[in-house]
């Protein structure tokens, strides 16, 4: 059995479609980020860094949505959720959710977590003026050629699209014109018509 | 034949270091960041983010270095970079190296890169003051918990020792007091005695 930590509107919400999509037995537990649940001395020994997502397995605990995509497509083959077993199509996959991670996720940071980076209140105004630039270029990449279509790996579904997903849904809120990503928004019509895409938001947001 | 296109003194050392570990064939091409060779359109052309590695292999191009990392320990599984056929221990050092990409070298980047987050200079300035302490927090948590030594993952050198050695050589430049994180001083020292890495960077430095 697999607990997966997780908050509402985070990017967790990528591992928890993972773990639907590959027919994983697992369970959630909800942090509260505005109660600031996630720094709370239980959860910090399961994850120091105080952020979701954590996943507890038998083994330990896993951190950091890239690494968690990639065991979860490990340890479900049959949901073939990864090419596994060819390692430059693997790369690619995790090189795109790697991006997401470093780049697109950290461009949209800038908005609500400026504090991370810089103590003067003015300049996280400044940080904030610039999100919808730094991210739309991000997802101008993206449209223009990572996301091959229909799935972001081209013809099979994997664990980049999950990923994909959750941080396209935050787009509107970043400023980022969706006319400008078509290609992008129709990957989120399609993700949501997914049954475990379905199932884990509402779950999330009972 | 594998071919990495590189700049010195930035995270491409990493791959650098593991293409050498693993006995890997490759040859170098060496781009020059300060007159933006990583923007012209023949190396768009291989890498649209504009940034540096990126690694060319018979069958595409890969980028991001976890992503890299991987590749190169399941391609190489003779030199037993990764514990590639465990999926929680590889997921181990994919979230070490998914946190050296996404906080660590991200929060390092505030100093030197701002302007990829912000415009205004004066919220440039802002950023820079705050790196000592965000690096440094990143490194609390390295030195007392993440690196288990002497390697990062214990007895075993894996691809994220290099990733890690390549992020501390940045301490002293960001502010960081090396007497704060002795360990991670001496993994680097014991990283510096490893022929691998000494021909890797005095190759880069030629």
């Amino acid at each position: 059995m697999l607990t997966l930590y997780y908050a509402p509107h985070t990017c967790s919400l990528a591992s928890h479609i993972a773990l639907k999509e590959a027919g994983a037995a697992y369970e959630l537990k909800r942090l509260d980020i505005d109660k600031k649940e996630h720094h709370r001395q239980d959860y910090l020994a399961i994850n120091a860094k105080a952020r979701v997502p954590a996943m507890v397995t038998p083994r330990g605990v896993l951190t950091e949505t890239p690494a968690m995509l990639a065991f979860i497509a490990q340890t479900y083959p049959a949901a073939k959720l990864a090419p596994i077993d060819d390692p430059f199509a693997f790369g690619e996959v995790q090189a795109f959710n790697s991006y997401l991670c470093s780049t697109v996720h950290v461009a949209h940071a800038h908005r609500m977590r400026g504090h991370r980076w810089v103590d003067d209140p003015v300049a996280i105004i400044a940080m904030q003026k610039k999100v919808p630039q730094s991210v739309g270029a991000a997802f101008d990449l993206i449209e223009h050629g990572f996301l091959r279509g229909p799935w972001v790996m081209g013809d099979a579904y994997t664990i980049a699209d999950p990923y994909l997903f959750t941080l396209a849904q935050w787009i509107e809120a970043d400023g980022v014109d969706p006319k400008r990503i078509p290609r992008v928004l129709d990957h989120r019509r399609r993700m949501l018509e997914r049954p475990a895409v379905k199932k884990a938001i509402a779950q999330e947001l009972a």
